[in-house]
Formats: C-alpha cells, structure tokens, sequence
C-alpha cells in the first residue's frame, strides 16, 4: 500500500472544483426559496434559475435560454432526447451506433422491446461511424439519429457536423425533419460545445464530468424540436423535467462549464501532452500492448490501452494498490461480464478488451503523476502476465 | 418595504440545515469517486452510498436496505412508483384521490391518454379521502392505489393504514396484489414514517422538504413489488434511476431525516403551536375567514385560511412587500389560473378558493413572527376587501 494517488479516472468523475462549490454555496441555507413561488424567497432563486440558463446557452451558443433544459444526469438528457422524441412522433425508428453510452444503448433497447425500430450503426477501427452506411439506413420512418459527441472508452470524436449536413440535406423534402441528437457528456468542458457548428437539435451534458456536482445534467432542445416529456408533475424546465429546481445544482454545472470554457485552450493541451506521454511511455516501456484511442481524432483526455495476456480486472486492483485509478472502461458498465461493446465494434477480439486499461486525465494531473504510472505499470504489466498460461516473456 | 423577513412557505421548500450541509461537504472536492468505479475512489463513494442506503432504510423502518432507491426528487419517486407498476403489470387500472400532488394528478392523466383507467376518490370536506368509494372501485385489473400521506395545501392525514388493512384483505384473494403507494413528500420529516406501519409498498420522499437538499428524492419499495423502470442506462439505483449516483445529495437527505425524526416529537409539537396560535389569532382578529385545514388531523406545519372577498394573488404580494412569505397553494401549480383542485375537492367556492393561503411552518419559525404576521395581516386583508366591488365592510 502506499500514500500517494493518482487519479486517472476523470472520465468516470471528476471532483468538483473549488470555485464551483464556492459558486453553490449560497443555495443550499440562504437563497433557498423555491423558485416556482411567487414570494421574493421565490422570486430570488428563480433569478439565479434564470441567469443560469442564459449563462449555459450562451456557453454552448444555443440561439435562446428557452432551449436549455436543466435535468439530473447526462442518462435524463438522454432517454428524454431519444425517447421524448419517439413518443412526440409518428415514425418508430431510431439510428444511433454501436458504441453509445449504455445510457443510449438500453433505451433503444427498451425502445425495440416497445415496437420501434432501431439501427445501430458500425464503427471503423478507430471508433469513427460509418457515414455512408448511417445514410444508407434513414428511411421516411425515421425520427432521430443519436452520435455520441465523442466516445467514453477510447474518446474518438465523431463526426456530428458532417451528420448535421447530411441530415439537412435530407430534411430538405421531409415533412418531419429526421433529429440529430448528440450525447457530449464526455466533451463537454473538454472540447468548445457550440451546437450551431455542430447542428444538432438536442445534447446532452453531465456535470460532473467537467468539476462540476453530481446530480445535474442539461439538455439543449433547438426550439421548435418536438418533445414529449418522460415524466409528469408541475411546470418545471418547460415540463420536460418536473420538480423543484436544484438551484445549487445548477448553479454549479454552470459555473463549471464557463470555467472550463475559459480555459479550454490551455487546459486540454496540457492534459493532452500529459495523456501523449503516459501513451509513449506506455509503448516504449510495455511489450506487445496495443494503443485503442486514435490520438489525433480523440478528447485529449482518454487513453485506452490494450495489454495482451492481461487480466484487464487484476491489473487495475493492483494499480489501485499502488494508490493508481485506473478504468476497466465504462464505469456504468462495471460488473459485468461481457467484453466492452465499443472495443468489440472496433474490432478488437475478446481477450483483447478483457486485458484494456482506460486511463482518463483531468486538470489536477501533473507530470509527476505520469512519471509515477511508468514507473509502477510495467512492473505490475509483468507480474499479471506471469500469472497467465499462455504468456512466454 | 421591510427588512423582516417571515419564511412561512415550508411545504414549498426549506432551508438546508447547516449539519446537513456539513454532511454534505465531504463529497463535493475531497471523496468523490464514482460509485461505480473499483478502485478505492469509487469503493470510498459506493461506502457512503451503502451506509446512506442502510441508515435510510431504518429511519423508515423498511426491512432491508435495498428497498430504498435514491431518485432525483419527489415527483421522479411518484412517477416511478405509477407508471412503473403498471408497465411491469398486465392490469390497466389506478385508482387515487382528486387531492393528489400534480406528481401523480399529471402522471395519471398521462396514463389515461395510453388506454390506462384511473379513479379519482373524492373526499369529505376536511380532505379525507372516501374509503368505502376506494374499496368499491377496485377490480380484478386494479394495479395500484395511490393516496398521498398528508396533503401539501391543507394538511390533512389520510388514513394510509385503513387503507392498507383494506387492501391486505383483499389481496388475501388475488393472483396479483394490488399495490399501495404513498407520497409521503409532506409527511417525512413530520410525522415518524414507518412503512411496516403504514402497510404501503411505495412511498415518495423528497430532500428539500425537511431542511435537506434539492435535486435529491428517494422511494421505498417493498421487496418483491414489480417495477419496471422509466428511465433505461447503467445499473445505478437497480435499474430504476439509471446515472452517477448524487452521493452528496444522498448523504444529505439521510441526514436531514435522521436529524428530524430525533428531534419529531418537540420540533412538530413546537410548530404546531405556532401554527394554532397563528389559527387563532387569524379567526380572532379578521373575520369571514374559513379555516380549511382540519387541525385535528393534519401535519402540525399547516394553515390553510380562506379569506372572503380576497383575490389571493394581491394578498400574496402584499405580505411579500411585507416581508413575510406565504403561498396561494402549492408552489407547483403557481401561474395556473385554475381554482386549486384540492379546494375544489373539500368543497370550496371557486371564489373562495381563489382567496386562499397556505400558511406553512418550520423549525425556523419564532413566536415573534407570528406576531409580527398577525399584526400586519389584518390590516393587509382589510385593504385588499376595499378592493373588492362586493364587500361591505
């Protein structure tokens, strides 16, 4: 066992940062109103909902504050996007990839058991969609087309902007328009979000992923985008997520995400150096071991890894032995048995995405962290692999 | 305008208590793995989760601790009670009562749109639901019936356990049991919940509304009750709240419980003489009033007053210049210009429902500022029935 801790998890969950507590502070014993009274208790949260909306859509360059929806976690925005969708239309098929978030996954997959139709389309072997094969399978039933911004495992980024031009196209001499929903609950304070470039008409965004407080999440809708809402109450975020506004909560994402706006630029080059050097490290110090994440087309954060003759599972537990947090993957996923989805769909076979490491690097990870991981991974790589019947190293 | 400030509009929200977000504190920057995640990071969160989960569970006297599932607010618990039932049943019929919260009200409404049948039980004219009609209206397809605890615009306490006895009954003959759910959002906090008590196999909750935080909610339900999930993503929750668990919320509203339900007994019996003080001064000094709520058999924090020849509204925003705030209802229906549905129920006049405010205490509430209600008050109604073209004071 030792002291010292490197958390490379920041994919998984981030801390929250100093400045955005600060920035909740006040809502949770002084400005407590409910932000639906009338009274100035009222009337002063309600300012603070206000602000915030304008704040967050001008953070991501939606047109007006009425298109962001402020919810629970990035999973809400999601099953509101794709479901809220299907449920406010008349056509019953979806298409998405193979390499969602499970948020995505399990509700086309409920959306299936329910009678829809739903496509999920290939990746290559980078993790990029395969655009030919998404335009080949929209058909005049087609409600929306869901692409995650950029993945959680490997962090390829897609390319939602050439989706948005082909879905213009197309929606040209449509009645409905198809809808293009992007989840970016992993670039959102990594990459500059602006939902015009990008044209999509709904996003979803998790605050915790970016220092911000678990427990709130955001959805931009373009006006004019039909949804119906998934759950029934009062008025609240347009109805769309009833229940009394958590003001602090939202406070916070919003700070959060102006923040990591600000210093987008400086930040993510620095991490991305940081991630570069953990992957030539890794490469240069670790026999047979297989790089899954395209540098070049990735968040700068992610890093994943293949180790071959590697039990992924015991090699992370020996990490976090070493005070190192690491990630088998997804860690919505943990538990279960099934090799990845996203490594399957580039094709990596199943002892490989047994044996891979999502190292995920945030704003608190310093060089001497790295130096520290190569120092103790190659070791701990060689120990594993003893164990292992089929290594002869 | 005033400086003093008179916070009477607790069933709309409350403060959050300064132990709670002590409680809280630890797991916004320091302990703030994903519970997800294996290593210590995560297994530190997922052990704050786990002992949340379990004190939880005690505070309402559920038999084990995976009965509780933390959501995101009250109105989530009621909509995944509802319409989770009745997705994991083959029945197509709800029965609850005309005074529900707009939770369940719109939740139902919405069931009704997809070929579901709901009964709405009337009540007596204190609020009292009608047991006989409840017991008349159930049929072989009854899959649940849905009473709230106490009323959250006059107070009153339904009678959860008679119902229950009820049920029991009848289910002693029945393949598939018809489940009981309470929304206990005014409730918790305020009376000692018991759910072996109460005989219920749901019940919601909601943070904010006992000094705890907003954005936090949990529901009970019993082992072995069928629910199917609305909302599809990772294995959080069970399934039923799929996302990064809150886990300071979490740690704040079981805190926030556990500090109410020591002190139950001298907090609700400090209210509830304020409040009666609050009663009697009213009837005493300002006349044509109607007190609606049935003190007898209501939560102690509860005052819901009708004042003849008043439009609400303008009473409202004269106490609020006053400083002192108070609602026309509940603070979810604010801007419907429909006459409270719950005042319909008990039987009052449209006019008269629309010259009505909940008065609603908490911990904070001194005797001063009842005094200082029921000397600006009179005055404030007076002015506002010179207003009115029929009232001939």
């Amino acid at each position: 066992m030792t002291e010292r801790k490197v958390y490379l998890d920041n994919s998984a969950t981030t801390q929250v940062r100093k400045e955005v507590l600060e920035a909740m502070l006040p809502y949770f014993c002084n400005i407590y109103g409910n932000a639906s009274s009338v009274h100035s208790f009222g009337q002063e949260a309600k300012a603070v909902l206000n602000s915030s909306r304008e704040k967050f859509s001008q953070l991501i360059n939606a047109q007006y504050s009425d298109e962001i929806v402020f919810t629970s976690c990035g999973t809400e925005s999601d099953n509101i996007s794709i479901v809220g969708s299907v449920l406010a239309s008349k056509g019953k098929h979806v298409i998405t990839s193979k390499i969602e978030h499970h948020a995505i996954l399990h509700t086309c997959q409920n959306l299936q058991k329910n009678g829809c139709k739903v496509d999920y389309i290939s990746t290559d072997k980078t993790g990029r969609i395969n655009i030919e094969e998404l335009k080949n399978k929209i058909t005049d039933d087609t409600v929306i087309v869901s692409v995650m911004h950029a993945n959680n495992e490997i962090g390829i980024i897609e390319p939602i902007e050439e989706i948005s031009q082909i879905l213009k196209q197309i929606n040209k001499t449509r009645k409905t328009p198809v809808l293009l929903h992007t989840d970016a609950v992993q670039t959102a304070g990594k990459l500059k979000i602006d939902v015009q470039k990008l044209g999509v008409d709904l996003l979803s965004v998790s605050g915790h992923k970016f220092y911000g407080p678990k427990g709130v999440g955001a959805l931009y809708i373009r006006r004019g985008t039909k949804i119906e809402p998934l759950f029934h109450g009062g008025h609240h975020e347009f109805g769309l997520k009833p229940g009394t506004e958590n003001i602090a909560g939202i406070a916070g994402i919003t700070k959060a995400l102006e923040l990591a706006n600000t210093e987008l630029e400086t930040e993510q080059d620095k991490i991305c150096k940081l991630r570069n050097y953990l992957k030539d490290g890794i490469v240069s110090k670790i026999p047979n071991v297989i790089i899954n994440t395209d540098i070049k087309n990735s968040v700068a954060s992610i890093l994943s890894v293949s180790f071959d003759y590697i039990e992924g599972e015991s090699l992370l537990l020996m990490l976090d032995m070493a005070g190192i947090a690491a990630s088998a993957g997804s860690a919505c996923a943990t538990g279960s048995s099934e090799p990845s989805h996203v490594l399957s769909a580039i094709g990596a076979s199943p002892i490989s995405a047994q044996g891979t490491l999502r190292f995920s690097l945030g704003r608190y990870n310093t060089k001497e962290d790295i130096d520290y991981v190569l120092e103790v991974l190659p070791g701990l790589v060689e120990k594993v692999r003893k164990m292992s019947p089929i290594y002869k190293g």
